[in-house]
């Protein structure tokens, strides 16, 4: 049977630990593959859409369709859960359907989102926001990896052209309602399943400090204009702004060149903010550029900041909601810190999410974990929401 | 005629500027293969030691040679001139001393010292350290750079033996004097050419700060062990800190896993520290050591602090200091916040360094800069020296 075992393997980071998959990637094509081969084998019909992403067709694609699915991607160093159990479960709960003999009245597919967590092109939900309109090809296709590849040629060395690319009406109409299956990734879930209620407003931002770089034992203190310190000095002030649930988060930080004796020229770091409304995130992060932006007058430094991406507050559909938890016998409805492509695409079709209980909380971390019981719970729980939907 | 500019080319780096070249990598096998070309062009008899350091012998290996050299290996980013203008300037005394008809009476050696900068491996002057013992073999070959190669594979590749490295009295005892020629990197001396009085004791610490890695959007703050936090309090203590002259540097820092969206799981800092003697130094460390374990354990983290390397003050032997410093027609003495290989060999064997102006006082940046004319009075200054050492 399809299992989370079988992906046990792939896409393993021997220095961070957990896995490295990225949109893509050697990795995520493999994945990619394995999804394809799956998926055929079970005589669902795969298809790439033009921007990357992959549907796995039961029935006529057409409109009126019930969707499901996640992404196979990661962060660096992440867990096995976040995304591959959406894809996997959504095959098992296709399994378990046709076991019972269900034959959908309504078109049904099983989606695969190309670099849901922006691990190498630094834009969350790029599959989906690309289809929704949500970022513009051309701002897709040049945004560049660590290593200095394009988006743009990434996907074209995957088989895609990137002209083509771009929101994709065809696609979102075919869509009745879409139901994404993840792992919680808080505490917030202590029932073995739950369905969304809503998804923080968040987004990032990159700070570039610039000062000068120079040498660490030659530059006497008053000399230097050393950008390590106000971006330190950001870190402490993006504590102090997530107060009453906000949260912001710095956990990349490169600094420029980067050698033990060298005083650095420049800083690059992330700013990961989120609250539970648009003014409150923006005051969030008002409050830190602020402090960037003294400390790095205080340093005799500079501080450029962009927005990198930036999703306001998701509301799921509380009629789909209410009806789902219904459904699976009156589950509970909770709210999440971490952004979805179901989230994307809430603002566009009906959406709902289910929730695995996460019995530690750990997400985006090797330790990622849920019970087998409970990822069983899921399965049950997906083929059932899709039943109904599509019975 | 041999100049800077023929390695002008030679391991640019075009992502952080100025020039990356470190031990026994590719390009620095290429310096050596340029040194090797250059020295032998001369007639110079280039021998390599067991610790892979080059010696181009003006005459007949022995007791009480003169040596000058330094090393061609950089910072990350870094500049054209800290290493290679003491080489390049080496070879054009040569060449000056020679156009004279200078005939030594005593051997002459051009050396070339391993991976001055610790740049790739961690510790600074290893092909000195490992010469003269202040460094085991062992743990050398146990060094282990940010790709996971081994210093002891990158010397075997290079056609070393690791097993053969270590204390090596024959080089040593071979010096009757050592000169090293460097760019000075301060902004202290306003003549084109000095003498160097002394070195700051420094040294390298790296601080592993431990928490848990999670997910940056899920993650209450109050749930959080973030080690991005009391590292940065760290640096901000680095520098408050480094007061009466003491310096205290952090300039490579690398979260673990290191992604937008992930509260880091661990974090590496690397602290460097210097001031004018042992006492000072280690006061500087341990005010910096004791504010991140209080930063720490305010966050629910961990910090381990590992010593990487360590030098003392040095003093210039006195007497061949002002020796020189009279036959260059009195020329300052200053003291340098640097260290240089000439530092590690000033405990074995009576060593002096000529310094040409820095008109800055930038260095290990791109920016770093001697003017031509300076440049010349160096090779004018180190041929006198040679000349009267070797006369």
């Amino acid at each position: 049977m399809t299992s989370l075992a079988d992906l046990a393997d792939v896409g393993r980071d021997a220095r961070r630990g957990g896995y490295s998959r990225h949109g893509f990637d050697r990795v995520e094509l493999e994945l990619r593959e394995w999804f394809t081969a799956e998926a055929t084998a079970r005589g669902l019909d795969v298809r790439a859409d033009r921007n990357g992403n992959l549907w796995a067709w039961w029935g006529r694609p057409g409109p009126g369709a019930v969707v499901t699915g996640s992404h196979l991607d990661s962060v660096p160093g992440g867990g096995a859960f976040d995304g591959p159990l959406g894809v996997v479960s959504a095959l098992q709960a296709v399994d378990l359907l046709r076991s019972r003999g269900f034959r959908p009245a309504r078109p049904l597919a099983v989606a695969v989102f190309v670099e849901e967590e922006g691990g190498r092109f630094g834009v969350a939900c790029l599959g989906t926001r690309l289809m929704t309109g949500a970022i513009t090809p051309e701002r897709a296709a040049a945004l560049v990896d660590a290593d200095g590849v394009g988006f743009g040629d990434a996907a074209r060395a995957a088989g895609f052209d990137p002209s083509a690319m771009g929101r994709d009406d065809a696609a979102l109409t075919s869509i009745g309602a879409f139901v994404e299956l993840h792992v919680e990734q808080g505490r917030g879930l202590t029932a073995p399943v739950g369905v969304a209620s809503s998804i923080l407003a968040h987004g990032r931002w990159r700070f570039t400090f610039t000062g000068e770089g120079n040498h660490a034992g030659a530059t006497l203190v008053e000399d230097r204009r050393d950008p390590v310190l106000p971006a330190s000095a950001t870190v402490l002030a993006a504590r102090a702004a997530a107060r009453g649930g906000a949260r912001a988060t710095v956990g990349r930080i490169v600094p420029n060149p980067g050698g033990t004796n060298v005083i650095a020229s420049s800083v690059d770091l992330w700013l990961d903010a989120r609250a539970s409304d648009d003014a409150t995130t923006r005051a969030v992060v008002a409050e830190v550029v602020e402090a960037a932006e003294r400390a790095a007058a205080d340093e005799g430094c500079e501080v450029r900041v962009t927005e990198e991406s930036y999703g306001d507050t998701v509301h799921f559909d509380a009629g789909l909601r209410d009806e789902l938890s219904a459904v699976l016998g009156g589950v509970p409805a909770l709210p999440t810190g971490a952004g979805h492509d179901a989230g994307v695409l809430a603002g566009h079709v009906p959406t709902a999410m289910l929730f695995v209980r996460n019995p530690t909380g750990v997400s985006h971390a090797p330790e990622e974990f849920a019970e087998d019981a409970d990822c069983a719970a899921g399965v049950v729980a997906l083929a059932a929401a899709l039943e109904h939907l599509a019975g």
